[in-house]
């Protein structure tokens, strides 16, 4: 993306807000049934999972009066139509990864991970007692969308390497998959960054197109079976230190349901980010030990690759701040960041340290 | 507490399942009312929050047809019995820290917080991820209870002294207050310690009664003016690394509810814990830093006194380990504490020192 066309033509331009002529969800029987397309294979480990679970939760709370009909990707739209899908009416809501919309504005990327942003907890101080939701909802109405976080990667792993990586001039020419913000910063350090479908990276690699790749943590790593194509693993990355996923609805369907099937929608969103993120990180602990016993060498980034990694990422963020909504966002966000970590980093920060030497755990 | 006599009379034996005739809650015109007796005075900061965010989404998610009537401590009940009053079905149900009712059985304090346990994020993973809401509900159904984590005050702070703390032996004969088995196990130290309600511990403080304290952390303890009587104050601490509220609703009254109300009660709980977490850490950032400013010296305990606490909180749980259920949910709670931290230390972790060092952030 050109950073400056995207200036001239964004958010608040005419044809932002699409039209919703179409925006009616099916009501029969006293149930009313909103079709949700997504961003994800039908069963993909783990975000999956979320979709299932803030399904079935409006499903029981709502006693069957209103009813998610979920589609995988590419049943009803193709995965990333899903967005256009649920502005336009032709689905009633979307549940994917909001930064997959950064081509309709770069803000979207705050609600799933900015390089060098907030981890899954920061996230949730900020989106629940902080402005995070409200900025949310003010950046969907701009496009007539009621958005709310839904789903949590937790800290998305640095990722699988055929070689290890020494410094950061050994990003130079490398072929590595890393969508979002964070691939931009990769291709400030020379990387050829590349986005393709998950599904698509076992090949690319086995065939040498591609050197490396980010996919979400050990357990969806190992899930695609990265591990048989690259040896060296980097659990800690820049990219993505917590990935939030979202519902949105077509602001106008949104608008028209009863008070009650929206706050059952707000609160199953709100549910599903939090149960995410523990089945995330549940599954991630035992998966990492299965890579390490079946020979993946682990390692962490040098201070001087993180270095690169930081000057790296404030470049694309500050290139983004002359846009006003982009900069509010950001500005709270690391206001934020800041305030939590003067406490976290002196109370579970020192504790989780001492916990460790004390008892090895 | 007598932990042999404990044993003894424990969990199992007769008079656990109160009787439960009492139990039936107030309906008139299709609006269901459930009395709840809570733990705090009205309106405490921060934990009487989660009381009232949690009764507000419940009537807003039912449309008004399940109302939650909440009582601060002494409006029904005393803030102690409010456990009595749910199984005897003087109450519908209650809001409370559940390692209040270690009397009961001491596998309650691990559904608010056991020393050297588990932080919020954690606990996160073991409640709704993995063992931890089941055995809450296993241990709930012995005492006629359906128990869900409804708030969480994040870590606690290590507390307020007069004199600093340079070794371990410094407790010895120090008048401290400390509830749940954080306490125990600073008795172990020599620590005089002394279980007083939070209204009281100012006026202690200032005759002298008291020689410190621990209450929540700086914004809970900063409303208490604390820092007006002690100098020192610890961030982290050992106790409580991260600590649950609860509902608990009578189970008589919970089965009798229809499926719809009962999963509404489920997740405005589950909401309540995730927006406590955040409305505890975004506060007491800011807290601490006007505490610093106003001249609170601020000190980490030295590795010498954290292996003291180590060996002390060590000694209090061996303790109960002859208690089946205790045992069982202690080696639960271990399990899924190192399956975590295997992947946390070495993701969020390692990005967190990295983000500090390279952004200050």
């Amino acid at each position: 993306m050109d950073r400056r066309s995207f200036l001239k033509t964004s958010a608040l331009g005419g044809s932002a807000v699409a039209a919703t002529s179409l925006a009616a969800p099916a009501v029969a029987q006293g149930t009313t049934t909103l079709t949700m397309v997504t961003t994800w294979p039908r069963g993909l480990a783990g975000v999956w999972d979320s979709v299932e679970r803030f399904s079935n939760n409006v499903s029981e709370m709502s006693g069957g009066s209103l009813v998610i009909d979920a589609k995988g990707a590419g049943e009803l739209v193709g995965a990333l139509e899903s967005f256009d899908a649920a502005t336009s009416g032709q689905a009633d809501m979307y549940h994917g990864a909001d930064y997959y919309w950064v081509g309709q504005h770069p803000a979207w990327a705050f609600f799933t991970a900015v390089p060098f942003g907030m981890t899954a907890p920061e996230i949730m101080v900020w989106y629940y007692a902080q402005d995070g939701m409200a900025l949310h909802h003010e950046l969907g109405e701009v496009f007539g969308i009621k958005p709310f976080i839904a789903g949590q990667t937790a800290a998305q792993g640095g990722g699988w390497y055929r070689k290890e990586i020494n410094s950061a001039d050994d990003f130079k020419g490398l072929k590595f998959r890393m969508p979002g913000l964070g691939g931009q910063a990769l291709a400030e350090l020379g990387a050829s960054v590349q986005n393709i479908p998950g599904g698509e990276i076992y090949q690319a690699l086995s065939t040498g197109a591609l050197d490396g790749t980010e996919w979400i943590g050990p357990w969806s790593d190992e899930k695609l079976g990265l591990q048989e194509v690259c040896d060296h693993y980097y659990p800690a990355g820049f990219h993505e230190p917590g990935a939030a996923l979202s519902v949105g609805c077509n602001l106008e369907v949104f608008n028209n349901l009863t008070p009650e099937h929206q706050k059952i929608i707000e609160k199953a969103a709100a549910d599903a980010h939090q149960h995410n993120y523990a089945v995330f990180i549940a599954n991630n602990g035992p998966a990492l030990k299965r890579l390490k016993d079946g020979g993946t060498q682990v390692h962490e980034f040098s201070d001087d690759v993180w270095d690169a990694f930081g000057s790296a990422s404030k470049k694309v963020l500050d290139g983004f701040m002359g846009d006003e909504i982009f900069a509010k966002i950001r500005n709270s966000v690391d206001s934020s960041m800041a305030a939590t970590a003067g406490w976290v980093s002196v109370s579970d920060g020192a504790y989780t340290r001492q916990r460790a030497r004390v008892t090895g755990a």
